[in-house]
């Protein structure tokens, strides 16, 4: 990471992001912040505590002198994965704290932030680089907040709402149509200058094969076509893993889904927009209804090629507080990341950060897809055509889309 | 059941029951009621709306004429375990409950309060025995909501007190004594008149071999004992079921033990009392202990027998909202449960309850073990010497301690 | 133990008793002798291996003079649960040992055997004890033989017969009678003299309640009426562990019932003769068609009492080598072990047999049922009214049936 | 596929491939050819089946005009995975077949093997590729075989051993030298004439950055030091999936190694010979090592290009029947597979073959990594450098070794 920001425009970054988690989190009760849906989702409470664990532990307690933490106790309570920072509270027991409450973590929050702003004016190159990817990592849980709340609200039968939206227009669906992607030699990768994760490192060289990619994501409407069409019951559509997961797990349709042509959302129980990208699908039914739909998966190349000039900023992404949903936007990003077949593996010549933060991404290079793209719950500004977003194959509960590839 | 009590008395009791579960709730969060901190146990807040539920279902709904439901999607997530009642939420679930609020279901209790107010002097004779069935359920329910609230803040590593209490008096520690118990016929189980529960029923003749049965239950100091010359090593100690526990559990003390001596309790973590009886012990414990000190557990008939004379509102008990431990009061009530050796099954002629109520506890009677006595979480005035306690031999988080008995 | 044996017959029914096991196993390959179908099972040359390391290490080991042990191995392989007796092989990996072969196993029984033979004239009456205790053991084993050679062929799809018996005669099956048990105080329990198992000891006083009790099992019609009238669906007829058993499990029927009328036996799959007595039924189940059938099942004492003055050697029982099945026979001996609703807990004043062998039977009582009688698979001569076979609720494998108590 | 052979060559090594799988099983008994050590493994018979299960299903039941099934039952027992070809066996339950005995599937074989060798001269080339499928099928269960037979033994306490061979002449073990990569763009997959999986292809251009390459697998001499560095305790080698499989698994060493610097082998428990290759290790060990030694795993172009030129017939692999082992030869083929970081995924243009048997590779194509060479056990003529076999990360019971790369 090489940083451009000159310092006032990262403090009031810095700023605005963490201004940005706090009204996410407005609408919620303690009780709301505590709940734990499932082992793969956070508390509400432990997002907002975690990513102010991140600013204390490598920002401050590292390199303010003097620095007091907050709690003692609280790294143990709010430190993800990092094995360089010790032992942590097992991540399927974080809906066991109760305490400290949702105020508490917000009074944490302001006491980490006043010592932020007071150091940011000294902190070195390499510390604000290390402010710019807690800004990262913030976004990032922003996006989880969303995911994880909209978990947490669909596990209780009275399936409360984290919000208000307005009923969605209702678009006429138009029939997909193809672009000619680019082939031959091309660069991917993040350049050497700006943000960006280690795993978007280094640029390099790729090789495209003669491909055409769809110009938007599936939509709802077509995903009842292969539900319709007996997709989630044929064996031959499915990869051997994703036929036995559909068989364990019972799966008749996208997360969220119910019988009667409604979907969970944010706002509660929606019907469901024909118009809009089908979302809340794992990689096996993405890879699955291409196969039935007589295409592919885009790879990550081919992918990152096609929205090379799309401008990243643009589309369905996250503005301001408040529940969202996948729309018809144009463009690569926004809406919902869209699964590649290309698995999360280091690029020719990766190296991670140096230090715990060099457990950012690098040791999850194993069983994980990339996605690409944007999704309604994104922060806006957080993405860009190099991001590497990755889940394991069975993974639901993000807005996870899919847009279709085929050979040329 | 038949009912003895007059109305105005049962009137001033169920009021003063439905106080004290609130008045239970008072220190804790909308978060800490919410939490489930294992599949047994059941948050706070649902053990306020679980005895609500009751008297709305079995009174209001079924008696009260022109009743409407408070919240007609409360039964399907109230209902704990009636099939006759219908489909309901998953038990491992409860903690999913953010929703209703502990204000809501605050406001769900004087609602139905309010109703049963009024009509419980128009209630027939039979609607009044549900009423007292409802007082001792939710009796039942308080003890668990203390022993839940207990494991809800164990499994936090921050360890938060429900509330204040003195330290012990650490009080010497008497040698055992032994008691003669009676032998040959005796009657045992509860008479006709009176409250108490359908599987405390019929009274009936029971056959004592002779026996004698310790003054006082198992304590710390001796349990100490047990563990120093490796009690929990000792596989020929154990049940063949017990020692898989022990080894797959990698248990090596009762439950909220640390190996520095302290415990944790509902006032925090606190040196362990040595002259306290010893708590949250299963019956695979109770069961080694008593071979390694050369004796066994006591039937359930010589334990009734032991305490037919004794007052049951005596001991320990719980008479105030507010936290609890186990301490060293003389008699057979209070303090701890008491596991027996005997299983959780029928008495002769016993008949299960009519209605659905009939699931009360008979359809439990198949791996249980009996607890007689009653333990410093009991509401006092709910024990008798009758009463069938049962919970499974792994169970833990109980109050349950051990009385020696033996051949003589 | 007391023996009550000479010598002379005691060697006869050793002899005979080693004989019978090498003929069970005539029928079978060196792998159907290999196998294990589940973890509860054995393989059948497992069981040859397993009476005779009973023989070699409590009789030959310790006790013959210069005795050196057939394979230094084998203790590890062929104990089963001995804690005493040191580590052993993980139960639910016996089937791995295709090692040492069935013919290897064959020559292991006849190094013991001569060697025992040998030494039986010097044994102290102590370890001619033992020696009987070893024949029972060996009977018990039997048994287990051919319900795990049963549950082995039914595993394979294929159903290959372990040999063939006749068609049933189809008998008309009469309606059911009462008998009416005695009450009061009665004698149960093994007496002092003779062979018992310690858990019959001793024999000791018992209180009956007045009880009539059935003229036999529940047939295999009835059971056919249970399953048309819903009894598998109906959950108010269930135990509560039972009906959680009987959705996970998706239990339908009887163990190897078939949708079209047929059962798997150990002669293959065969029409259901409606007047046999249903086998291969769980404890829950059992529970449950008494409730159905407005009845409830005997208390052990009740059954012991009803079978004090029949003949223990008379029924379907297992005479020589071959397949069996339950008939239709009189008497409360053979055909089916009949679950009572007793746990399996010690009698008063039970005490462990001296020594490893006391692991025998008094650690393995918590979370077990009592059958008694005896069933078409047990050795005539090895059962009594004093016997107490037991076995957990959900086990289906055995021989094991129903015969209904009620109130009088 | 395409076939090149004249029809005399093919039906020669039909012939001497259908002999070798014969030979494999001669030293087992019918009881070692039955047991299945782990869901992953299959027993020795059902290999044998399988493959016959394979020519009788594709080539006669589809194409011999008259063919009757050996037995109709088997298709059910034998079939693997093709879901075209209806319902089948359990895969965890293959170990359940005490029948057909090892005798009746070489029975089974003749039959089909007779009938084979009349129709092959009348085969369409269609048909005639379908054999050449079915021999490399068959090639592919002869590994598996061994692989499966070595988990089979491994699993006994008596450590039986397959077969016997020379003791390793423990050559001096040099140190590792690096080869130079090729970069720029390459060819890489199979060519369109010749046999090869339908994975394999189509040949297509890859891209390949500056790299080098290990002249040599890692051996058990340098494994060693990892170990005695503490590479199985130190959390940040591991990729995180690795670090919970190393945890929760308890791994400490390569598989079949113990503490004592032995390794169970084919030939029994031996020493560990530090100059041959390690092998038995999972993609997790292999890229934990790969890290610990400053390296990294070649990708699959990297290793095809580097091996492109090497003579796939060369090196320590299987040529006839009996135990083999991993030893010091030289070159990229035999002695282990080697794990690449690439994970299997479809080549550019890539398309199943036609038919059920288009279920052979692609469905698999998820969660599984690239392995190329070939191992001690894999049939010589069997491998070539676009040879891409796979298996999920954890999978240890193969001869899968590691072969260093690092950017250049």
């Amino acid at each position: 990471m090489a940083l451009a920001d000159p310092p006032p425009e990262l403090g009031r970054r810095l700023l605005a992001t963490r201004r940005l988690t706090l009204d996410l989190a407005a609408p919620l009760s303690d009780a709301d912040a505590t709940i734990q849906p499932m082992p793969d989702a956070s508390p509400a409470k432990w997002h907002l505590a975690h990513t102010t664990w991140f600013f204390e532990t490598f920002i401050l307690r590292d390199h303010a002198p003097g620095y007091r933490p907050f709690d003692e106790r609280f790294p143990f309570l709010f430190n993800s994965y990092y094995e360089g920072e010790g032992e942590r509270h097992a991540r399927p027991r974080r809906g066991m704290l109760s305490r400290p409450s949702l105020d508490e973590v917000r009074t944490y929050r302001i006491h980490v932030d006043e010592v932020l702003e007071r150091v940011l004016p000294a902190l070195s190159p390499e510390l604000l680089d290390l402010v710019e990817l807690g800004i990262h990592h913030e976004q990032q849980h922003q996006e989880l907040f969303l995911t994880d709340i909209l978990a947490t609200f669909a596990a209780n039968p009275l399936e409360p709402a984290y919000g208000r939206f307005e009923p969605a227009a209702h678009a006429s669906t138009d029939a997909l149509q193809w672009t000619e992607g680019r082939h031959g030699l091309v660069e991917i990768g993040a350049p050497a200058a700006g943000f960006a994760f280690d795993s978007e490192r280094p640029r390099h060289q790729a090789l495209l094969h003669p491909n055409a990619i769809a110009d938007r994501p599936v939509n709802n409407r077509e995903w009842q076509e292969f539900v319709a069409d007996g997709g989630y019951s044929t064996a031959t559509l499915w990869l051997s893993e994703g036929w036995d997961w559909v068989r364990s797990e019972r799966i008749v349709a996208p997360l969220y889904w119910d019988a009667e042509g409604t979907a969970f959302t944010l706002a509660g129980r929606r019907p469901l927009d024909p118009a809009a990208p089908v979302a809340h699908i794992s990689y096996y039914e993405a890879e699955a209804f291409a196969r039935w739909a007589g295409a592919r998966l885009p790879t990550e190349t081919e992918w990152e090629s096609f929205a090379a000039t799309a401008d990243p900023a643009a589309g369905n992404q996250l503005d301001r507080a408040g529940p969202v949903t996948p729309s018809s936007g144009p463009g690569p990003f926004g809406d919902v990341w869209q699964w590649t077949g290309s698995a999360f593996l280091p690029y020719p010549g990766f190296a991670p950060a140096e230090g715990t933060v060099g457990e950012y991404n690098g040791k999850f290079m194993c069983g994980q897809f990339v996605l690409k793209g944007a999704s309604c719950a994104t922060p806006r500004g957080h993405s860009r055509a190099s991001y590497r977003n990755f889940f394991p194959p069975s993974a639901r509960w993000q807005f996870t889309g899919v847009r279709l590839a085929r050979d040329s």
